[in-house]
């Protein structure tokens, strides 16, 4: 194995529910090695948990400018910064590191308009930077082999997509929120126009594209606010019509008691369907026309290359939400490993997100938002 | 027991498939027996297929008007009738026996316009008729249940209803027909303005209705015509707006690839949500608030009386679609018994679906149409 | 169709479960009526109840006996005479028939003794007396394919067969069960040496050797006696040798919380797996080596003919318990109309489960006893 | 945090299955880091594993006895070996550490006899040294919710327990096995007397004691060697007597074609019964007497403390094998740290699985060769 590549990360820190995840999966896959770390914390506290977290104190930072700019002047600068921040803050901080020329793995969704997102594929592009979008559920192996299945034909011209992604856990915190004390999900400062369609739908809206590449032409969509304590949108429904005639039904919802995390999403072509469901991510029901449905398992001898690149435990080994994100970041290292070698890079041949992704998902919930409040009428994507 | 009640039928004959499960469910019962039937089909083989049923060669008629007539004149007269015709002759059939004061169990949908509808209802009001619609998915025990645990209130106010229903049978149908050979179904002339928004659209709309007593206050809906062969919608995809705030997604398809039958509705309170899933309709997904998901199974101790009432095998021991229909037909014969012995009937409480029912469903698949053929835009419902 | 046959029945009067089914299940068939009927209630509400079954007074006994006697001197006697009652009456009441040449459908288990099965094969034989015994889960559409497919040789060579059988209803009859108030399933006197292993033992041995053809070498059996009410046994832990080689594992139970009737078979042979789940009868799980498992659904155009031939409602529309029995009641009037027509008949080829089976259930569950009385040792069956 | 632990391991080079998925689950918890490393493959390979695995080349050993005798030299001495060898290795391995005091993680199953494994015990309680076997799917959060509802009692006085875990990946390792060519689990003198009974039997026996506390009084074992290759036993069935009164049957499998890794237990009380599904490892079944059957899922609110102490990412956010070990390793540092400070130690205070339990499986599957040899007869365990 070539030496570590050293990362950095902004957010995170104690109390944070993702960024933690990130970091053990980064773990899982020992190509990487924290080594710089901030978060806007105080600074006792920050000190703390950066040290915990096995960084030098000088490495630990208050800001992002701060991060940038001294991690931007090191020799022995990070590879690639790490941003698990609450929204409002992802422009910004990437924007300050791709300006470094160093590479950006950021949270979805990406920023608050396609305008950042455009400017931040600029930046990256001008500043030889590469930029990954952790849609973390594109990761699981059975996402990659179901790309692979539409890639190779195997279902066919797709007609129609569902995707719905129910959860529950916004029902207890929606009766206790208050204007003080509110999750940064339910805060448009933080958060941005849209909740639940920008959390996720913006996940079932990549998930849809990234395996069969469609593109969406026009939507409309609804969003609801249940609950008294509610601010944002806590349930959507979309209608989809893509580019070449399928059409499809984006759900979600944070308020769908008795669903924990269930995203789902089936595509129907005219030569078969796939459906996968996130809550049993080792299995992919393969269903081709005329024959019984097939239960994929991962690791199985029958799966496509592109799946088997991932192996990591043997088949009926459950792996879960921690290896899914070990396969973006594998990934993406992979894709460093290769531009530090001076390879010529298209990123999109490595697997991991990419920012145009993370602004077709800006996009999406925007126009969502749009659709919306024009009464749930039908608005086109350019 | 009381006397057997009788019953006549019109359609249903050789090559059908759904009068013999008529036949069938009410043989279950064993309350009734078929003494009358009608089919426009040739003579000998009428009379033949007639025979076979157990009809007496003098009750058995080339048309429903001869039918309606002879029957309606005869001391011993038909206690219903049963029409399971292609769509476009519900209508005539029904009236020509409402106005004999015979009462009518029709197949779905009840027929092609609200008008229609309306004036089926009100010739049965007239002549003191009963009039049951048979959305078989309402007779399953556990469709029972559901209705009564949101009439106790266990899941609260509900907030959004996911209602879908995919099949695949038209795919091969689809390349071979022709226009001197389809299934009535694709024919809009027998079938009506929509097919699969019809045909299976207004089984999601009924049992939603049926269950929650929802309703419907402005819809938007798009219809996909898949397939070289197709003439008709075999896929819909529709946003709902009930009465009170509620929201809902209705799909239906009769080209996803591996779905046999499934229809599935799941119904979101604020306390709790209800699951049903057509082929597993033993079993009930009760989820409520802050617990684990249960399952409920059919002649559990657990249920509720009324789901009890229609005990017929133990639990464990599958019951299907033909109990389904035998339930709404035990249903019926219910009423048409105390119709008989005097006393004043309200259709509601016997738990058979109702012509207003079958009125809803066709105004449902209509404003679907108009929708759709004014670009899926939002249509209200009075 | 040719004139219905004409059947009585013996037990399955009022409270009694498995009585009506039966009747349902030829109701559905619409083959055969029922025109005699016998039970030891007291004589009024025994003709109340037979009049309701729509049989004629004069044909409604007191006693099996009388029935058998009267019916064989009958110029329209039965066709066949169908024997509901507890078990202690099946090896008597079967016997008294078959002197008579009148054909018999009797319940499982089919007597106490392997003598007195042996008994009514040969009584059978010398009249010229079909007999099927209702095993009622080979009338499965899917057990039937289950069979074709061992028989087509998909599988393999069989190795090993895992069955399993829990339930339980019988906790809380447990606790109630005095001396003077027990059913008839925890009574020796009426049930036999063995209740649980007998009751549904039997349907594991049965429904294993009718779809694979395994015979019995050797077998070693535990049974538990759970629970303070507890006489006979309700928990049933084999394990089996089959001529040739392969083995298997039964279990069955009355107490095993959370399961319904839970019969599920798997059989694994050299070149796949079958596995088979009465509470999900419309589905077959079918793995081949080195293949993702596949879900064969009754109804597809994919089944092998024999699976074609119970063809009653469309695929994803279910089947159950009922229709199991109906297709058993089909196989049976089929055999009786070609014997009529004066064929040589073989039993075996017309898919009901014959005297032979009966017979093999009752060795097998006598085996099981004497093995468990002597410290759950092997004991071999000739 | 307080500084991290120091182990080192032996196996789990290059090839090796498990060894990686140990160190990455230590990585997960991120409380140790790898110092020291030993194989028996050559010195050029070993020297660039044991780099790749980031440690130093002065502690890359050529066998364990050289590593025990300088590691114990050391005053940095690891604080753990982690011993994921080939079986014959685990006992002197292990006896090489305990000697020198050093704490020992050692794969299953422990040794070849009861007696090495006793032996294993008195020296680790002579030396101090603490002693955890990876019984990994009691890693699982699930199986610690279903530990402590057996132990609040929730599902009563335990009857019955079914314990399974068929797989099928011997199959084609199974045809191209030579004398020359074997994996190690085929080979006795690597693997021991048994083969699947000891690498998967043991996981039942284990998991279940682990959970229940029962202790194992008699049973009876039938060791199958199917396939032309076949050498030692892959598949296995065995009736089981607990002390107390409750039974048992374990059974296990490698040639069960369509099953992964398919470890199922179900264990019924007088109360309840527990259903655990390894491949559905973030769910629980939970069945309480008249009440439906309850999905448990990991990371609920519902469940209880001891559930909930492991809690990494959330609910509906799958976790897998890799977290089970990580489970136990954080157990087996606590215990470590808990010790350095000076603690009195239980090591079953701490959850992860222990020499003790090592000694039990080693006895069950010798006893299960014991039975099977003298005809599957029924043997007692002391």
């Amino acid at each position: 194995m070539s030496e570590k590549l050293k990362y950095g990360m902004i957010g995170g820190g104690p109390g944070a529910f993702i960024g933690g995840v990130h970091r053990a999966a980064i773990r899982i896959n020992d190509e990487a090695e924290l080594v710089a770390w901030a978060d806007v914390i105080p600074e006792e506290a920050r000190l703390k948990a950066g040290v915990d977290m096995g960084v030098a104190p000088d490495r630990i930072y208050g800001s992002f400018d701060e991060m940038a700019a001294a991690e931007g002047a090191r020799e022995d600068k990070i590879d690639w910064i790490d941003i698990v921040t609450p929204n409002a803050f992802h422009y910004p901080a990437a924007k300050a590191f791709l300006e470094k020329g160093i590479h950006v793995v950021c949270e979805k969704p990406l920023c608050f308009t396609k305008e950042q997102g455009e400017d931040l594929k600029r930046i990256a592009a001008e500043n030889g930077a590469l930029f990954a979008v952790t849609y973390v559920y594109t990761g699981h192996v059975m996402a990659r082999e179901a790309r692979q299945l539409v890639r190779d034909g195997v279902i066919g011209e797709i007609r129609m997509v569902m995707g719905e992604y129910p959860q529950d856990w916004l029902l207890d915190a929606l009766e206790t929120i208050t204007e003080d004390n509110k999750p940064w999900r339910a805060d448009p400062k933080l958060s941005g126009r849209g909740a639940a369609v920008a959390d996720l739908g913006t996940h079932i809206e990549n998930w849809v594209s990234y395996v069969t590449g469609l593109q969406i032409e026009k939507l409309a969509c609804n969003l609801d606010v249940f609950g008294k304590g509610g601010v944002l949108d806590n349930n959507v429904e979309a209608l989809i019509k893509f580019k070449g005639g399928a059409t499809g039904i984006y759900w979600t919802s944070q308020v769908a008691i008795g669903f924990d995390n269930a995203l789902k999403i089936r595509i129907f072509g005219d030569k078969g369907t796939l459906e996968f469901v996130q809550e049993e991510n080792n299995y992919l029901r393969v269903s081709l026309r005329g024959e019984p449905p097939k239960i994929y398992s991962r690791g199985a001898g029958y799966l496509t290359p592109e799946a088997k690149k991932y192996g990591r435990v043997p088949t009926g080994h459950p792996e879960g939400l921690t290896e899914a994100f070990a396969n973006i970041y594998k990934d993406f290292a992979a894709a460093i490993r290769d531009k530090k070698a001076g390879k010529d890079i298209v990123e999109d041949d490595y697997g991991y997100p990419t920012v145009q992704m993370g602004i077709d998902g800006v996009e999406f919930f925007n126009k969502c938002v749009d659709s919306h409040e024009a009464g749930a009428v039908w608005v086109n994507i350019e």
